[in-house]
């Protein structure tokens, strides 16, 4: 077993703290990865606060470094190669959905960075938040040069998720595409639609995010809360992707969508509820989404160093990462917080 | 005002009295029509067990017959034509939906051809299980020759609520489609998606509905209470039109849907729950449906006449509307109930 450093919980409710970690020996097929810069997703908040103690937990799913180890059958990476990973780290590559680069969709279940369960020998995955990663190959991306490491992580779960629907969906010139909420995923969402060439608006409760939402290319905020203003972009645009990470109602923003077009509900897991007729009138489409898959993230990489397109980051000392979590609940971030994990040598 | 005579709601819980009932006048944009044959809709349960006597309620909304007067504007219509008339009478005309012939789908509501409130007089309207009607022109459709008008009957609400979404969603040759349920809507989605040219299975808790699914022109029929059999056609379906009228858990039927494929619910309004890892593994989209708009409604009947398509009937007597109503409700009917009004005269 190799030995690394990370930030793994403990107590309840949960707080990180530093401890030795282990890494599996490579396989074949693996590469160890000296893990840089990792994003804080609210994934990690609701891991941490759903965490009961039966499994070790040590968070964070977007990350980039720099291959430090390969194995022996790895022909596509070198020690040296900046490189990024994700929030899926293995699947069963024989299933429909992974035959069609959709191991997002793995029938037998992806395997997840942390908190999943590793094919081969059934440990418990441990995430990002750590000094070392060792993941197979071909679950570690090259990170194309001229996007910043940093700034780069968040494209690998929040950049991804919104990708995969504006894809799926066909947004490009011309498409009328709303964001709700400018959190990660909304802002991603927001320059990615853009940059495909987008008319983009922002949804927000806060009139005051209107200057950030145009100098993130959007053509302006229309205030949630304000039913003239929401009125009057009623039947507006061809696909909202709805980032609100809390349960709410859908019907709002449904009533946005126009006509045969989509509300892509990438923010929150969990129980949907919608009235059957918001989606009737109008014969409107409600879809989910989140990660993507190998062919997809590929391509969403390419994308953003064709664009020159990052996350806007705030990075911290990995030491710093409750300030993070905190602020992250309070949504106190713009807009995304990245770790730096340097400080764990 | 004119006189006729109906079936209307009194008592609690509500049961159906014959009794006079006033039409009004024919404005210049109205015909009066002599109805023949009323299908009996799930739509007419759901009223009557809701009825809470505020309002006079006379159900039926999907009917043929024949114009015996017209209104001094009329053009399109003459007296003896056979017509047909669904669940709309009216709409506003002007709004973004009516402009584009999504009347069903009025900002302003369209008026319901019972229970609904006229836009002129502020009446309540007063349905199709009655000897005649009064209504704006543009929304008693032509009924085509060739196509029997007591089974072309519930073309007019069943009928029209499954054709949108399979003309929405492209359904054409090389399209597969699955339908859950085989009953009224549920019959006339097969013979529709068949003879649109799509490879159409049936799914529903009755084995012994296999012979008729394929009388009707599916491949064939999955048990849905066999898990053996809905894990062999899991994603296997670009549409599934879920016609199933009782709340119910849509996560089995959206596991049948294909990747980037939609489950249509048509059957139930109300609130919809669905988890969204059900949508966003396959990128699935959820959508309803109900009813249509005028063009949509001719071009249904124009399809119909040209394939020989209606529904299968039972035709009784409107005094027997209890009857039909009461095996409706325990779904004991082969496809669709229809009264004959002639016993009314």
């Amino acid at each position: 077993m190799r030995t690394t450093v990370g930030w793994q919980a403990a107590g309840s409710p949960a707080r990180l703290r530093r401890v030795p970690l282990k890494r599996r020996d490579l396989r074949p097929d693996d590469v160890a990865v000296r893990v840089d810069h990792c994003g804080v997703c609210h994934t990690d908040l609701h891991a941490l606060s759903g965490h009961d103690g039966t499994h070790p937990l040590v968070p964070g799913h977007e990350f980039t470094g720099v291959v430090t180890e390969t194995g022996a059958a790895v022909t596509g990476l070198g020690v040296g190669a900046p490189v990024a990973v994700g929030n899926i780290v293995d699947s069963c590559g024989e299933c429909p959905m992974c035959r069609v680069g959709q191991e997002n969709f793995c029938h037998a279940f992806p395997t997840l960075t942390y908190g999943g369960t590793d094919r081969r020998d059934g440990t418990t995955t441990l995430g990002g938040f750590s000094r070392e990663y060792v993941v197979r190959d071909r679950f570690a991306y090259p990170l194309p040069a001229g996007l910043d490491p940093a700034a780069a992580a968040p494209l690998l779960c929040a950049g991804i998720t919104v990708w995969e629907p504006l894809r799926a969906l066909g947004v490009g010139p011309g498409s009328r595409v709303a964001v709700v909420g400018l959190g990660g995923l909304g802002h991603l969402a927001v320059k990615l639609a853009v940059a495909l060439g987008a008319d983009t608006s922002v949804v927000s409760r806060s009139p005051a995010k209107a200057d950030d939402a145009r100098r993130l290319g959007a053509e302006g905020l229309i205030v949630s809360s304000d039913p003239a203003q929401m009125a009057e972009v009623r039947d507006r645009f061809d696909i909202v992707i709805d980032t609100v990470s809390a349960p709410h109602d859908l019907g709002p923003y449904l009533r946005l969508v126009a006509m045969d077009g989509t509300l892509s509900q990438v923010g929150h897991l969990g129980t949907l509820t919608v009235d059957a007729l918001d989606l009737l009138v109008g014969r409107k489409k409600l879809s989910s989404a989140g990660s993507g898959g190998t062919p997809a993230t590929a391509a969403l990489l390419a994308f953003c160093a064709d664009k020159g397109i990052t996350a806007d980051v705030e990075v911290l000392p990995s030491a710093r990462v409750h300030e993070a979590l905190d602020r992250l609940r309070r949504n106190d971030v713009r807009h995304r917080f990245v770790l730096d994990l340097s400080d764990l040598d």
